[in-house]
């Protein structure tokens, strides 16, 4: 395959018209322009070209396949991404389904850097075991109360420690402060388990001052960062993760924005396919049954986007959260199976004592899983 | 007013339920925690207040106002885009329909560095009178042929000629070759006519190659540049807007995602006060009438937004386009006013000599604001 495959749902009267707005989109999508208006030579070499259209198995829906030349997307993300779905977003009854990349586009995007196998050495994991993430939170407590908590999480043998992505640079927390204070946290308190958590700072920020902030965490000992593509950038979290030695999350802040049932992106393609190829080793997404309207269906199409063949890229860990109650964990895991992260965060902190709620859910799991 | 003041247009069942509704985005929006697990003075401090919450005028519909303390955002961008949004991106029935920024805030974002009457002056326009504002396309043409079609539009008299945002860095009219092919042709139609047209190149790319891009197209004489925020990033634009010289005007590729009518962001939100607030001196929309779905109403809304006090930031010009019909333009002109720019692409590729046609679209607009 050297083109770029792209599979939408159009919602339309009928098959014809179908026909016509898949046409439409290889034109929009390229030159913007009308059939018939094409310079000689230019229609065949760069306008999207319609597969298919076939039955999307409902009343007034389609499935279009098109596909392009890597042409048309030059050497960058963002035209890639407007090829994708730039003007017809602005359009209804065109949802993004699938998604194939050749290897000339694939090879400029750099996929995890550690990948699953990769994160589980970070967190000194060997056995076959889906890990467990829990959140430093909320914003508004000081750097020491946060890193108070980070102690707490990892001494209770939770494999990540993240900050809660809301934690930026505010008055009550400084960024500076707070990443070395939980960072110095999780490290006294592997110090004192013998274990191994990861403190995952949320790095988010302008981008003229990110670059100072990796690098801070970076020298302090972090391995691991939380980056939210939709609110720094996607190509600035794909530079991020091309630069650094950094292990990188993930937060899908904003993504809901695209998940209409009619229009928009499926969560499946944006943070399986299009997160990880920009270098996410895990992608947070809000798991069925907590207090977001995902089903268990879509988190299903999510994971195995993220572990499925793409490329030579490694495969990333799903990490479902959104309010993940801490009981069902051992139940989620044996749905998800071992390369999982599971993220667990409201549930604990309803508890009258964190350390004894983590603790206890680090044991479900490793008993499902011993 | 010192507080962030942001309204939601709740689908719920009843009043009661959107009460409770916009409770929970007080709090899903900064702690992330239900509430009663807070610790003691944090609900005051930082969670969103519900201000009030009333009928919207529609079945099952209500209007909620909630306010947030600046400190929740801190300093930067992002976090600000995850206070109004994240989260609540990925649940269903939230549609963020008004914004207002206090000084805080505004005062951290560059707005418009031209504005409008910035804008007149780069294309020496004294008159009281709509600019007019063509493409030089489609992506596929070689640099040389976008030359020639940079030069016979700004021939005519057109007020700016831009690429294509589909324009990037593609082979067939790699990016540097074709800034200063483009900029030269229109400065060689200027010294011809005694015009002072604009060209305004499309600066896409990585993160890591937009400063020299930029660097480029300033060297070589260009004074604004089209940038798509959602492409590269909202941040990445506000960088831009700040650090450099250029006038900027913005490209909506992408943000058609967030306009559905009960789940997401208005248009006049996000183009108007958003675009605007980041530094556009203009931004471009699909008007009503052409070949994309937004009403009249909802364009007046966005021209509304660029144009209105907002802090001290300067106004910012509405380029409405996307499928504008050459002959309808001066209608238009009339109906939306002198503070705009019509972007008209297609309806001029249609015609058979492109000179002509643009020539009589200027003629058309000076006739009716002589």
């Amino acid at each position: 395959m050297d083109r770029i495959r792209v599979t939408y749902v159009l919602t339309t009267a009928n098959r014809e018209d179908a026909h016509a707005k898949a046409r439409d989109i290889g034109f929009e999508q390229t030159v913007e322009l009308p059939p018939g208006t094409l310079p000689p030579g230019l229609e065949e070499r760069i306008v999207g070209t319609v597969e298919t259209v076939r039955d999307a198995g409902e009343e007034g829906r389609f499935e279009a396949v098109l596909s392009y030349d890597p042409i048309a997307v030059g050497d960058d993300l963002p035209q890639l991404l407007n090829l994708l779905y730039g003007n017809i977003s602005l359009m209804s009854g065109i949802r993004l389904t699938g998604l194939e990349l050749p290897p000339a586009v694939l090879g400029r995007l750099p996929g995890p850097r550690f990948g699953i196998e990769g994160v589980r050495r970070l967190c000194a994991c060997d056995d076959e075991r889906p890990l467990l993430c829990a959140a430093a939170k909320p914003v508004g407590l000081s750097a020491v109360e946060l890193a108070r908590l980070c102690h707490t999480l990892a001494t209770s043998g939770i494999d990540l420690v993240k900050d809660d992505h809301g934690l930026a640079n505010q008055a009550s927390a400084p960024f500076d402060e707070r990443v070395k204070q939980c960072q110095d946290a999780v490290e006294r308190a592997n110090a004192r388990t013998g274990g191994h958590t990861l403190y995952v700072p949320n790095v988010t920020g302008s981008v003229d001052t990110l670059r100072d902030r990796l690098e801070l965490v970076r020298s302090i000992g972090c391995r691991a960062v939380l980056l939210a593509p939709l609110l720094i950038g996607l190509d600035t979290v794909r530079w991020i993760a091309e630069g650094t030695v950094l292990s990188v999350f993930a937060h899908p802040a904003l993504t809901g924005a695209y998940f209409h049932p009619h229009h928009g992106i499926t969560p499946d393609v944006l943070l399986g396919t299009v997160f990880r190829a920009i270098g996410s080793d895990g992608v947070i997404y809000p798991n069925a049954g907590g207090r977001f309207p995902l089903t268990r269906r879509t988190c299903e199409a999510i994971n195995r986007r993220l572990r499925a063949p793409l490329g030579g890229m490694r495969a990333a860990f799903p990490v479902p959260g959104g309010g993940v109650d801490a009981a069902r964990v051992p139940y989620w895991t044996e749905q998800y199976g071992p390369d999982t992260v599971f993220l667990v965060g409201a549930s604990l902190y309803a508890e009258p004592d964190l350390e004894q709620a983590a603790r206890r859910l680090v044991e479900s799991v490793r008993t499902v899983w011993a």
